[in-house]
C-alpha cells in the first residue's frame, strides 16, 4: 500500500448534546453550519467530514459553536486523520478555494483533551512533546494527564491550536497522522467559567 | 525513554447520556459499578481507569451497561492505551486477582466504531486488517467506513472482541498500542434494533 499520497483530511466525530432534545440540537447545529466545502456522511454512530484541512477544521468548529449556543452541555469527540494508507481518493472536495464558509467570532469557553498519534514514526514521542509545549506557549494548555493533554480556552484559540498541531505533527516522510480530540462545552464541571 | 515496560492498561473515556438528567445517569452508572479493581480519576472532560486489562475492560463494560439500563440514549467514547512510553508506573492496581468484579449478563444491543493504532510499527496496517477480519469471523462486524470499522451486536460479544483485538494487536516488540472506541446505545438511529 502507498502511504499518504492524498491531501485529504478527515474528521470522524460525534456531537453529544446532554439533553432530552438531543436530536433537535444535532440537526440544528448541522443545519446552521455551511458544510458545502466538505464531503459529509452520517451513520448511526458518527459523522465524517472530509476535504481540505482548512475546511475540515472550520466546519468542526462551526458545528461545536452552533450547538454551544443552545446553552446546553454538549460534547464533541472525534478523530482527525491524514495520510491513512487505507484511505480512498474519493469523497473529498479538494477543488474548493481556501475561503472558509463559516465565520462567527462568538466567544465560547471550551475544555478539551487531545492526543497525537504520528503513525510509523520512531520519533513520535518527540513530536508529541513538542506540540504539547507549543500549547503551553500559546496559553491554551490546561493540564497534564495520562494518555492525553488538557487544552482549554476560547473555542477559536483552541481550534487554531489544534489545526496548527495537526499540521506540525506530520511531514512528507511521515504522512499518516491521527489526532483525537474530546471537547466539553457548557459543562457544570468547568468550575463556573 | 523506555517503551512499554509496564503491564498497565488504561482507558480514558467519557460517558455521554443524551438526557437532561445526564449528571444523575453518570453518577448512577459509576455508583452501580464496582471499580475497586481499577485506579480511577475523573476530571472536567473525561474519566481514566487503569489497571490489569481484564479489569479495565470489565469496568468499562459495566459502566456502559449500567447507563444503558436507564433506557436513555447514551454513548461511551474513549481510548484504550497500553505501553505508552510516557506512562507512569503508578496509579494502577496490578496486585489485584483476575476475578472480575462486575458480572451482569443482561443483553444489550450496541453499535460502535473502533480504530487500532499500533505505534511505531511498520506492519501496523497488516495488524489493523487482521483484527478487522477477526471481527468478521466473530460475527460482530457491522460496516466498513473511513478511519474506523463498525462493530455491533450484544454488548458482551462486542466487548469480548475489543479485549481480544487489543491483546492481539500488541506484542513484545511493539508494546505501545492505542485503540479508540465510540459506542452508541439506545439510539433512535439504530433502526429499531
Amino acid at each position: 500500500m502507498e502511504c499518504g499520497v492524498s491531501p485529504i483530511i478527515g474528521f470522524r466525530f460525534s456531537l453529544y448534546p446532554m439533553a432530552d432534545d438531543f436530536v433537535k440540537v444535532i440537526k440544528t447545529a448541522l443545519g446552521e453550519t455551511d458544510t458545502s466545502n466538505v464531503w459529509m456522511h452520517t451513520d448511526d454512530v458518527s459523522t465524517v467530514i472530509r476535504g481540505k484541512q482548512i475546511h475540515v477544521f472550520n466546519v468542526a468548529k462551526a458545528i461545536a459553536l452552533s450547538a454551544a449556543k443552545t446553552g446546553k452541555h454538549i460534547a464533541l469527540s472525534g478523530t482527525f486523520s491524514a495520510g491513512c494508507p487505507g484511505d480512498t481518493a474519493g469523497d473529498a472536495y479538494l477543488d474548493k478555494s481556501d475561503e472558509v464558509a463559516n465565520i462567527d467570532g462568538t466567544k465560547q469557553y471550551v475544555s478539551s483533551q487531545f492526543a497525537l498519534y504520528p503513525m510509523n514514526n520512531p520519533s513520535y514521542m518527540d513530536i508529541i512533546y513538542r506540540e504539547v509545549n507549543r500549547a503551553k506557549e500559546e496559553g491554551v494548555f490546561n493540564d497534564t494527564m495520562q494518555y492525553a493533554s488538557g487544552i482549554h480556552g476560547d473555542i477559536h484559540d483552541v481550534f487554531a491550536f489544534y489545526e496548527k498541531a495537526f499540521s506540525n505533527a506530520r511531514s512528507d516522510n511521515h504522512k499518516h497522522l491521527v489526532m483525537t480530540v474530546s471537547m466539553s462545552i457548557n459543562s457544570p464541571s468547568h468550575g463556573g467559567r
